[in-house]
Formats: structure tokens, C-alpha cells, sequence
């Protein structure tokens, strides 16, 4: 048994360990944690270990620093030498209550560039050296403070573009694709367990053997599948909510193309940026649909002034288009559908994601709305909720955002429960098939050691302890 | 007595009290601390009678806050009825021992521009308002936390463009200015207390009333002046390391200005920022010379295409050229002067500053360096530091940086010790010319007055005090 357990073990060493590795990371890092710009305040965060009496060693009041609990806030200066470097505000962290789980501080000093410099230089002159991209988080996940769902949940949080990405990712932060993870895991190690028994006494102290499906029962693992399709279906909500998608707005000069585009800007009070390339290429603005982030995309930019920008402006709009999740193609509903109209969505009429909008309802002198058309005053504004409605069904699809249910945005995680459920695949074909335990608990472990590796655990540790403690008192 | 201190209270109406206005500053304030950017971190500030309590309604362990002493940290969700809205740390600040001097709280959130507004619209919905630029330090003013010449600093030592300029705005926070004007102003105030005994009661208590000269000692006058004047003068100096100055690279087409431009930068590693207008105007960089900023400009930048754009790129060089301190003027050296280079430095012979630069001396067929120009090789960086050397002397003059002396920076400052100095001249006038006593004192005053409102202090109280404190205990 033990062999197998370091059989295991082996496929992950390239995975950190929660306990061992964490005194290679120990040393003392120090990072700014807010943008490096002019600002009432900036954070500076340290951490590893003797970093407080290392900060005391440039502090005014080093004394204070050493005998701090932790979770207090010391006013002074940092000095280097004689020289005040900045007034500041030091924070004391105590291990393990730190982000970290290691003893650290946090410096509040003025926003300064200049005296964030001063300060960073300072720290680095004494002991400190700059830490790595996330190597906060890191450290936490390996002092056992965070799973890896938790930890890219912090790096989503900050990304996310609109309030519901930023809830769902609060969501991970909090544990709950950790604890889903967890529960279907604890069902397929409860299993192990006793295949694990099953493997090193078949004969000598059970009755009988018995069929592997006696042993691994085929409606668990079926539950346990149904679970891991149930999130591994909300991939895709994950991430149009913080990715969000691209929309273009096209169709002829004049067909009020810019005019949706500032209307729905106005109505969201979103930046609009200019891209400027060789030529300009468009104009982008992000809007929020229902909580997804939308690229809005202008062509009305590309006013070809001679053949060679015309040629690579009709290019880059063609790029533009090809790669929106959903085109509105304006059509002036006074002029009606020219040829030119009827050429260009004949030839989007391959791809999905079309909404043809008649534009200009307002107008006495417009036509009757064709059908398929979203009628639309883009001055007035009549017709938007309808638009909206149809983007977002356009959009969305089957957006899932079940009550509690946690919702998925990393592409790392979706793998490995695809793993392992390709892995839940075998041990049933392995169980129809009537296969020996051995081979069947093979795919058993694999799958279990794909969940193992989203959450960041080491799995060998988890079953030796799921099997010791389902083992008696004293033996 | 009583009436007269009633009339110069009156002159200062327009600047707020310590103490009486604090109440109307008293309610709840919240705003972000830190740049509105993804980042680790984040600051949301509050501040106000009951702020604590305030978010203690929106944290998820109320209680904590409730009965928390100040200057420690919780951590905590904020909820929004049931739903959470972020993960946080929040320090607590008791009143006096805050910034503002009110009680207060600082919320330490990710880094998360979509939290960050979520936790904003959540302060505001529960009692808290936007605070207005500068309204925290405004508070620790009225709360007598920081005179005037501090919170000044805050805003310069934020807003330092280099080290030097960095420092010298710390000092200033720490007091170094208030403390320079508390002196000179407590020998003034000496002064007027005897003046007024001698005012209030001229006939009746005292043998006899003597000449304005006795009451008032020219010499302490002329010590007082020269003290303002010293500090005065600090004020170029203030400006230009904490404004920096401009300089201009010109020169024709070829000589290297752009290399010249580019060597300087790289030696200093800032960044280039190209600045498009209608056309492409000039390329500006910032480099530090002795802790001076200095904005260099190249105008090389203007490549005429057609006739309007190079009257109109004429017109903006020569703007750029005579709004710097400093033009470096480079000459192909290979070359040598031509017609078109001598048109433009006997244009520019009528200003100052102008600093002609002999390039590409390291060419074997370079020309011998004319007197006044300052061989260099843009290429090798030869001639560099005599250059900057050059520079320096052009740019800084007479620049004072006396230890421990205090640099102002602040036109207010400036404007108000000017102000000061002819009440000062006045006084001398009036003591030479053997004037009443009581129409020196008024000058007295003024004097006075404009030192109190640097610091922001109530003069008439001053007065009272020093008054009274000069009593016999009892009368």
C-alpha cells in the first residue's frame, strides 16, 4: 500500500506541498500593493519571517514594532540613517493571522511615486528583496490559508469587469467551489477507502472478495458525475461574466451607426476610448447587459480618405465583426435596405449573432419595420429595451446562475474536472464490463487526484487519512 | 480693549476657527484613499461622529467594531442586506488619535474596481457622504491636528516630482515652516502685548507713556525681518525642485537633437511620452538633474509634411522654445555653423539660458569646438556631465538649501510673508518718522495678521493668550 502511496505521490512533485516547502519561502519579500500613482495613500505589504523587526530597523519607534500584537496599527517615520524617509502608518500581522500565515506588516504612507520609491529602496537596502507576481497568495496557499480555488479567486475578484463577475469570484474566494469540489471528493475517497482495504486484504481477513461494483457502487459514482457536469457546465457563464463579449455595430455611412453607439455609452455612462492604429480603427466602449461586461464596437471610424487606408479599413472591420459574438447591422428605415444592405447581410447571413436593427422609427417619413428587424429611434432612444433583450438572448444562451451555485472562470479548473470525469467514465465502463478492482480503482484514483489537484491538496494525504480513520481505535 | 480685538476678529471672518466650526465638519465623510485601478489592495477612508458604528451596520461582525480600541484591525465582510460585498480588513481610528483628529475608519478591500464602487455605493446608501478633495486633512486642520503649512505639505510631498523636492515637503509636514513663523510671530506677539498695556492704559497706571520706539525695538523688528526674508527667498528654490523647469532641445534637422534626447532619458531610465495634437507637436520626457526636475522637450518631432503644418509646427516650437528656462541649442559639429544656424542664435541672443551644443565631436571630421559651445558626443555620451553641469548653472542660480532651513513652495506662503514684511517696512517708517504708537501698532498687527493666516490660527486669540500669560497670577 505504502508503495502505491508514493507511486502517487510522485505524479505530483511538481506540485508545492502545504508543509515542507513553505520554509524555502520564508524570506522576507516586500511589494507596493496599490497602483504607483499620485494618491491620498499607498500600501506597501511585507511579509517572512523577523519582517517586523525589520521594518522596526528603519522605524522611528522600533520598540513599539517588536513588542506589537498583532492586528495594531503604529504611527512614525521611516528613517534611513538619520533621514525621515515618509511619515507613515505600520500594520502588524501576527502568524498565522495574516494574509500570508506568516508574521508581516503593511505601511500606509503617503501616495507619493517619490516616496514609494524612497520607501521600496529603503526596504531593499535592508533585507528585503521585491516579491514576486502573487507571491502573497502563494505563500498563503502554501501556509494552508487559501485552496487553489480561493487564490484564483483573488486574481479574479480584481479583474472582474461588472458586479455579478465580481460576486461570483467573492463567491470562490469564500470556499465554494472548494467545498463542491470537497463533497464529491470525500464521496469517491469514502469509496477508496475501502477499495484501498479491499486491495491489501483479499483474502486472508474478509469472508469474500466480492465484485468490484459491491465495492465502488455505480449510483454514487453516477451522483458524484452528475455533480462535477452541474459545475463544470458554468465554465461558460464564468466567463462571459468576467471576460464579457464583443459586439459591432455595422452598417452603411449614415445609417446611425455612431448614434446607437454614444446612445448606449450615455445610458451606462461608460468611458469611451479611442484606438488609434495607422489609421483610426474603431471606437470601443465596455457597457453592462444584465451583469456582462460588452465590448461595443463602432466601425463608423473607418471613413476611407484614399484606397489604401479603404482596403485595410474594410480588413480590419472584417476581422472586427468576424470575431463579435453578436453583430447589429443598422439599417436607415427612411432609405430602407439598399443593395449594398442586402450584399453585406447576405454574406453575415453564414454566421450567428446577426441582429438587423430598423433604424430612425421616429421619423414620419419611415418605412414599416420588416420582419426580423428590431425597430429603433436611435436619437430617441425608442426600441432599446427591445434591442437589449435580443442581444442578451443572443449573448447569454444558456447562462446558468443557480441560487448558491458556485460558478467557474478558470480554465485550469474546467480541465481538471474534465479529467476527471473522463476518468468517472472508465471506472464505470471498467465496472459494466465486470473489470478486477486493481484496475478499476486505477481510474478511481486518477479522478480523485484531478479534484486533488484543483483544490491544491496533496491527495496522498488525504487518503491516508480518509483510510486511517476509518480504521479501528488501536490498530 | 475687548473692541478693538473684535474688529481684527472681524478681519478674518473668511478663515475658519479651531474650534467652533469643528461641529459643522463633524459628519460622516467616506472616500477612496488609494488610485481607482486593479491593484492588490485598496483604501476606502471615513471619517465622523459615528462613522464607526456606520460601518459597523455594514460589517459582518459588528460587535467587533462597537468595542474595538482604536488603532486596531478586523477583518470581516461588508454585507449589503444579506449579500456579501467584499472581504476586508478594517482599521479603526479613535478620536483625538486619528488623522482627522475625528474618530474614523479605514477599509482595506482587494484591489477590485467594481468592489471598490460596490463598497462606495454601499457607504453612501448608509449615511455616509463623498468627501470633497482635501476634506480629511481640512478636518485634522479645524481639529488642530496640522496647521495650514502642513496640510500644504501633504499636497506638495504627494505631488514631489523628485527626491529632493520629496524631502523637503516632509519637512515641511513635520513643521518646519510653522515652527519658523511660530517664532517670528512669538517675538512680534511679545511686542504687541506690551504695546496694548501700554495702549489701554496710557495715562492713568503707567509713569509715562515714552516713544514707540521704546515699546517697539527696532532692532527685534529688523531680526524679524531678516528671519521672513530668509525664508522667503526659499521660494524659487521650493519651486523648482518641486515644479521642475522646461528645456528645449532645437537645433536643424540632423544635428542630433532627437539622439541627444534619447541618451538623456536612457542615462535616467524615465519615460517618453509622445504628445499628439493636431500633429505630432514635440516629444517630452522627464529626467531628474541635482533632484530638479527637468522636462525636456525635443522638438524634432516637427517634420513639416506640408505648408500649414509647418507654419503652424514654426509657430508651436517657437512657443515651447520661449516658455523654457534652458534651450539646448545643437550644431552638427561635423558640419559646423550654416547661415540657418546662426539665424537662429542670434535670435535667440536677446534671452538667457540658451546653451549652444557642439555634436558629434567623437567624428574624426569633426570641426573644432567654437568658444561657448559645449563639445559633446550625443552618441558616446562624451561631454554629458559637463553639460549637466552647464545645465544646472543655467536652471538653478541661486538655489538655497541651507541645512535644517525650511523651503516654501506654497504662494499663499509666499504672498502672506510678503504681506508681513511691508507691514514690517511700515513699522521701521513709522518708528524713524517718531509716529503715535497707536498707528504703528496697526501696522504692528497687520503684520501679525498675515503670519496667523499662514498657519491658519486665530490671531486674536493668540494675542489673548500671550496677554494673559504675561498677567500676574490672580489679576
Amino acid at each position: 500500500m505504502c508503495q502505491r502511496m508514493e507511486e502517487n505521490a510522485a505524479i505530483h512533485t511538481d506540485r508545492p506541498g502545504t508543509a515542507g516547502s513553505a520554509a524555502a519561502y520564508g524570506d522576507r519579500i516586500a511589494a507596493l500593493a496599490t497602483p504607483y500613482a499620485e494618491s491620498a495613500l499607498a500600501v506597501v505589504r511585507v511579509s517572512g519571517a523577523d519582517s517586523i523587526s525589520g521594518i522596526g530597523s528603519v522605524f522611528s519607534r522600533q520598540g513599539a514594532l517588536a513588542a506589537a500584537p498583532g492586528n495594531t496599527i503604529h504611527h512614525g517615520y521611516l528613517i534611513d540613517g538619520e533621514r525621515p524617509i515618509d511619515e507613515v502608518m505600520v500594520a502588524i500581522y501576527r502568524a498565522p493571522r495574516s494574509y500570508t500565515g506568516e508574521e508581516g506588516a503593511e505601511i500606509f504612507c503617503h501616495g507619493s511615486p517619490q516616496g514609494i520609491q524612497a520607501i521600496l529602496d529603503l526596504l531593499f537596502r535592508n533585507g528585503f528583496r521585491q516579491a514576486d507576481p502573487g507571491e502573497f497568495t502563494l505563500r498563503a496557499f502554501l501556509n494552508g490559508k487559501v485552496d487553489l480555488t480561493q487564490a484564483e479567486a483573488v486574481k479574479e475578484l480584481v479583474s472582474a469587469r461588472s458586479r455579478t463577475a465580481h460576486g461570483l469570484a467573492l463567491d470562490r474566494l469564500g470556499g465554494s467551489v472548494f467545498k463542491w469540489i470537497d463533497r464529491v471528493k470525500g464521496r469517491l475517497l469514502h469509496i477508496m477507502a475501502a477499495v484501498d482495504i479491499q486491495l491489501d486484504y483479499p483474502d486472508d481477513e474478509l469472508e469474500s472478495a466480492g465484485t468490484a461494483s459491491e465495492v465502488i457502487p455505480p449510483g454514487i459514482i453516477l451522483e458524484c458525475e452528475a455533480e462535477l457536469r452541474s459545475l463544470v457546465a458554468t465554465y461558460r457563464t464564468g466567463r462571459l461574466y468576467q471576460e464579457g463579449v464583443k459586439v459591432a455595430i455595422a452598417g452603411r455611412t449614415n445609417a446611425g451607426k455612431s448614434s446607437l453607439f454614444n446612445m448606449m455609452l450615455r445610458e451606462d455612462r461608460s468611458i469611451v476610448s479611442e484606438v488609434h492604429g495607422t489609421t483610426r480603427d474603431y471606437i470601443e466602449g465596455t457597457i453592462i447587459i444584465e451583469g456582462i461586461p460588452v465590448r461595443l464596437f463602432d466601425t463608423a471610424g473607418l471613413r476611407p480618405t484614399d484606397e489604401i487606408v479603404e482596403s485595410e479599413g474594410i480588413r480590419r472591420s472584417g476581422m472586427l465583426i468576424e470575431s463579435a459574438a453578436c453583430v447589429l447591422y443598422v439599417v436607415d428605415g427612411i432609405e430602407g435596405v439598399t443593395s449594398s444592405d442586402e450584399t453585406t447581410l447576405s454574406a453575415m447571413g453564414e454566421r450567428s449573432g446577426v441582429i438587423p436593427v430598423w433604424n430612425k422609427v421616429d421619423s414620419p417619413t419611415a418605412r414599416s419595420v420588416p420582419e426580423g428587424f428590431v425597430p429603433l429611434s436611435a436619437q430617441s432612444g425608442e426600441g432599446l429595451p427591445s434591442l437589449y433583450a435580443r442581444m442578451l438572448r443572443e449573448i447569454a444562451g444558456e447562462i446558468r446562475l443557480g441560487e448558491g451555485e458556485p460558478v467557474i472562470d478558470s480554465i485550469r479548473q474546467k480541465q481538471l474536472i474534465d479529467r476527471s470525469l473522463d476518468a468517472l467514465e472508465r471506472v464505470k465502463d471498467g465496472l459494466a464490463a465486470g473489470m478486477p478492482l486493481d484496475l478499476v480503482a486505477l481510474d478511481m484514483q486518477e479522478s480523485l487526484n484531478a479534484l486533488g489537484e484543483i483544490t491544491g491538496e496533496v491527495t496522498t494525504d488525504d487518503i491516508l487519512g480518509e483510510m486511517f480513520s476509518g480504521f479501528c481505535v488501536g490498530k
